[in-house]
Parts: C-alpha cells; sequence; structure tokens
C-alpha cells in the first residue's frame, strides 16, 4: 500500500535535480506521516547526488534535515498528534536490538541503520527517499520532537549539522571552563560555536581565513585564531581542552593536536576521506587522543532539540525554494552560504 | 664537586662505543648513590647514540634501564638505605611545581624533565650521562623501589619498556574481560604481552610474522591473528577494547582502527614519526580513539614494579658484556633480540 507524493531528485550522478513523483508507503500502526514544512541542504546530499561515495542508488531524493507537521499517526503511536511541530533527521530505522542499538547508538547499528535515503527500504524494496518532498512517513522512535519555540526554517539543519556537533560536545562532557577550539566556521562549525558557547565554554574559532572573525564573534566565539599565524598557533600550543575539528577534507592535523593540553581531544567530524599523516611523537607527547564521531543517537538528538528549545539555539541559514536547489548545490560546493540552505517546502506544493 | 667513574659512550653520531672517563656529582643532602649492576638497552639510546633525532649533544653515555645497589644516601633521604635494590629510567630531574608534575605526569614536566642522558645537566653543567657506566647519583624522588623477589636483570627493561607499555594499559583501565590486541613483538610488545595477560585481559597478540606466533602464546597471547591475512583480520573487526600499538615506525593505520570496538582505543606507544595517512571515516565510524602515551610517571612506574613483584614479571632478556654493546646495537636495529639486551655492568668494573 502506497501513496504518490512529489520530490526533487536526481535520475544520475551528472543530471540536475528535477521534479519527480515517488512512492511513499501507507502508515502503519507505528508510523508518523508527516507534511514536510522545511528541509535543509547537507553536503552529504551532494555528495550522495553526485555518487562521489560511489554508494548511490537513483534516483536519488535527498534530504535528512526534515522540519515538518504531523498529519496522521498510526494507532501505536502514543509520543506525537496530529499538528506536532516534528523532526527527522538522517537515520529512519534501526535493528534495535544490537548493543550499540541498546546503548542509543542507532548510528552504529551492528546491522547496520537504515538512512534517510539512499537506503534499503525495509517496506517497499528499492530505496529510501529523502526530505526533498512534500511528505514523509517514518517509524515513531526516528521521529523527534522540535520545540514549538524555536524558529522552525533554522531548526532543519539541527537534524544533521547540529546533531553532528552536539555529540562530541555532549560525549566529551565540553563545559564551564574548557578552552575549546572549534576548526572550519561553515555548517557544523557554525553549530559547534553555538553549542560550545551556550554550554559555558571559553571558544575559540580556529580559521584560515581572517574575514571570518566577525561572523565568528556573532556566532559566539571569544577568541578567533588564525591557523595560518604561525606565532599565534605556538602562543596557545598545549593549552586547549578540546577541539571540535569540521575540515570536511584531508588536511594536516599535526598544527591542531599541537594546540591539545595533556589528555585532551580532538574530534573529526567532517572528514570522511584519507586525512594527511601527522606526526606520532605528536600525539605520544602529552598523551593526546584524536577521535571520531558520527552524527548522534536518537535520544541524544532528542537532548540537542530540548537543549535548542531552552537556549534559543538555531541554524543560521538561507532560505530557497525547491526549484533553485542545483544553485545552491554549486554555491554549497563553493562555500558560499551562511550557513546553511533550508528548502521551503511550500515551494515544490504550490 | 664530583667523582671521575667509568662509563661507556660514544664521542659521535658515526664512532662506535667506548670506554669513557665521566664525572658524577658527589652526592648532595637530597641523592642517592648507586652502584650500577644491570643497565638494559632501548632502542632510544641507539636513536641517541646515532643522533636519529637529531638532539644529541657528545659524548653520548645512552642507558635509561638501570638497576642497582644503594651505596650511600644524603642526609634527607627517607625512603632508601645503603644495599637497597633499586631503579632508574628515562627520568632524574623535574620541576616538580608545575601541574603536570603535580599530577605525577612527571614525563610531561612544563620546563621540560630532566632525561637520564643527553639532557642539560643542572648540577654539572654539560649533559646528563646514562646508565652505561658503574655508578649514577639520582635524586631521591627519581629513583625506584626494586621488589627483592625479582630477578635483578629481567627488572632492568621495567625501567623503560615495561613503563611505556603498563601505562596505557593502567591509564585506559584494561582489565577482566577485555579483548586487548598488542602490535608488534619486540622489548615493547612482549611487555605489553605479559602486562595485559597478568591483568586479565583476553590478549591477542597482532603481528606479520607467523614465526612468532610460539613466543607469543609462551608470552601470555591468548590468540596470535596475521595481520597479513585479511579474512582474519575481517573476521575480527569491531571486537576489540583496546589495542597497544608498538610498532617503531610509520605505518598504515587503517588495518588495526578497523579492529576496534565503539569508543575503544588505539594507543600508539612506539612510533615517534610521521604515521601513513589514516581513513577519517574509520575513526568516524565507531567514535573510535587513537591516542599516544610516553613513559609514564614516577609514581606510576612505582605502581609497575610493585606490580612485576607480586606477579613475578620481569622481561626476557640477554645478557651481555659492556664490550659487546656495538655489536648488540648491530642486531637491535635487526630486531634480532629475545627481547631485551641487558648489560651486566660488573664486565665494566672488572
Amino acid at each position: 500500500m502506497s501513496q504518490t507524493v512529489k520530490a526533487y531528485g536526481t535520475k544520475g550522478a551528472d543530471k540536475p535535480l528535477q521534479e519527480l513523483d515517488i512512492k511513499r508507503r501507507e502508515p502503519n500502526d507505528e508510523d508518523v506521516h508527516i507534511e514536510i514544512t522545511y528541509c535543509g541542504v547537507c553536503h552529504s546530499d551532494i555528495h550522495t547526488a553526485r555518487n562521489e561515495w560511489h554508494n548511490s542508488t537513483y534516483p536519488v531524493v535527498p534530504g535528512h534535515e526534515i522540519i515538518g507537521r504531523v498529519r496522521e499517526v498510526g494507532s501505536k503511536v502514543s509520543r506525537f498528534k496530529v499538528g506536532d511541530l516534528v523532526g527527522v533527521g538522517c537515520m529512519v530505522d534501526s535493528c534495535q536490538e544490537c548493543n550499540p542499538c541498546k546503548q542509543d547508538l542507532e548510528q552504529f547499528c551492528e546491522k547496520g541503520c537504515t538512512f534517510t535515503y539512499n537506503s534499503p527500504d525495509p517496506h517497499l524494496g528499492g530505496q529510501t527517499y529523502g526530505g526533498y518532498s512534500t511528505h514523509v512517513v517514518v517509524k515513531e522512535e526516528f521521529v523527534l520532537k522540535v520545540p514549538e519555540n524555536i524558529d522552525e526554517k533554522g531548526a532543519a539543519p539541527l537534524l544533521c549539522a547540529g546533531i553532528t556537533t552536539w555529540s562530541p560536545l555532549s560525549h566529551w562532557k565540553v563545559g564551564k571552563g574548557d578552552k575549546v577550539g572549534v576548526v572550519g566556521l561553515g555548517g557544523l562549525g557554525h553549530m559547534g560555536i553555538k553549542f560550545a558557547s551556550a554550554l559555558g565554554a571559553h571558544v575559540v574559532m580556529i580559521t584560515r581565513s581572517p574575514d571570518k572573525a566577525g561572523d565568528a564573534h556573532s556566532l559566539g566565539a571569544d577568541e578567533v585564531l588564525l591557523s595560518t599565524d604561525e606565532k599565534a598557533m605556538q602562543a596557545q600550543a598545549n593549552s586547549f581542552d578540546f577541539i571540535l575539528n569540521t575540515i570536511p577534507v584531508g588536511h594536516e592535523m599535526d598544527p591542531y593536536i599541537s594546540l591539545l593540553k595533556i589528555d585532551a581531544t580532538m574530534v573529526l567530524v567532517g572528514a570522511v576521506e584519507p586525512l594527511k599523516p601527522f606526526h606520532g611523537g605528536n600525539i605520544i607527547m602529552g598523551r593526546k587522543r584524536i577521535a571520531g564521531s558520527l552524527i548522534g543517537g536518537i535520544a541524544e538528538t532528542q537532548e540537542m532539540l530540548d537543549f535548542c528549545g531552552e537556549h534559543n539555539i538555531v541554524s543560521d541559514i538561507e532560505l530557497i525554494k525547491m526549484q533553485d536547489i542545483n544553485e545552491a548545490y554549486e554555491r554549497v560546493v563553493a562555500s558560499d552560504v551562511k550557513y546553511r540552505f533550508v528548502i521551503d517546502m511550500q515551494s515544490l506544493k504550490d
């Protein structure tokens, strides 16, 4: 049993995104049927649309920063009712039985979680379709409550950029009194600054670009450190309790490792590719740590959204129409967005 | 005030080690004067003798795995008496005032600890001279008690190879029920296996060399995993709680990272040089960690020696005369030693 809805997607790596009809399952007892109002544009959407990770099955309908209103709930759904403001992030299902799932780490489900798009669809076959669409049907456990007091449009990127930066800050217990570096000022980095600042840390934006200083301060950074300024980098050597590294490509890590205190950690959240070699001595001296982090579990995502409600935190966004998506992709690739595009899904419904 | 004692050292990077007369300070109130009985041969000795780390000041007298008997104590020395069996490791002094020193992490002293050899000597000027010598004078705080029940000769390597492998196992709380990998079977690796096994872990020796399996089992490994066997590596993917990586040179890390469980750590203790690039996605998936570790603090070294006394743990060694040191260096470089050379210092006294 399925319904046909409007979406935007691509039929091949070299083809532009265009309007498509896709099928969504009829909601079952445990499902929430959501009318999508906004959807953020993540760089992963582009990697997948263009098959840059060599795992795309076409057509691809991207979008995993979904905000919407509940239109319908299955008979067993207890946490949501029609009209609720809700979100859906990068995952729509997981086995919920393995150790990682039981520890609220669905992103590391041993059987592989079902991603919001480009994952095998256990209901309709084929692959899952993401949030560049008018509607989506999602199992209750993977639907998040979005606080009504925060801006709906700006809330969309919280579902990926938000949780990706929140999770490591929360997991490594960043808080008051900590000196925290955020490397890279893009969709992820700007959320990292907002969160670390709201958590009470002394936040240092670390960037190659002097022209990002103004924005960094507006977003909550206490200092800006130019990674190209060797003297400034040297002056802050061994002084950071934690570094959130959002650089999305392979890069030299030694300069950032040198900034860490004894026993301090740098977490990589962006560079899903080979890194440049670093010097073993740089982590051996000072017992330093390099770690990774991938989005976050569902419970942790809810915790992040609740925190955003309390602290009135959303992403800085630029609202676009669905029809402008191909141009937006070019601008994301050129790092020309402050700091996240969000699609107004009304434009697809009109 | 100084005394002249016999030592073995080198006057240049390309010169063999030979007998030298060196000066030791007359012990002051806080000093312990030690008659050296045995000294281990560490690969660092060779790097320094040959100026391979580009920081050697000649003459270099290596040796930081020192065992001896107390010959004389200063008037303020309270923990040692004449005749005690004692050890000296890689450090002979530190500021003892900075934060790392106050936290028993003298190896990370902010002012720089005084290493046992090739460090500026605050007492006599010039540089410190290590344990390839008949006597040494060391500040009480940097002298370790060696349990009388363990073999003196085998105890020497505990002062560097021992603490280097003990410290990360202790810091990351390796114990019963943990699956621990030890990568590399040399001076460090063979101690790692002994310690991890004595701590109750399930120990897997990870090596490229099938011919090391017999020794690994004798040393306490429960399993041997050939890193060249892709199927075997795949079968153990995501299953290790902790990996102690003793490889002394830059190497591919991805195969070992793949073995780690979610949130598990691989600690590097050997590769004080540039590592090969690893894939960011490999630590991002599973929130894995790579960390470094450098020898250990003085309190931790004492804890390790006490543990060795309780569990009767020493290094497997090959005893040599001081005069055989140049040949021994060639064999260390060729990895032809099981598992540590120890110099019988009587040979220098005869």
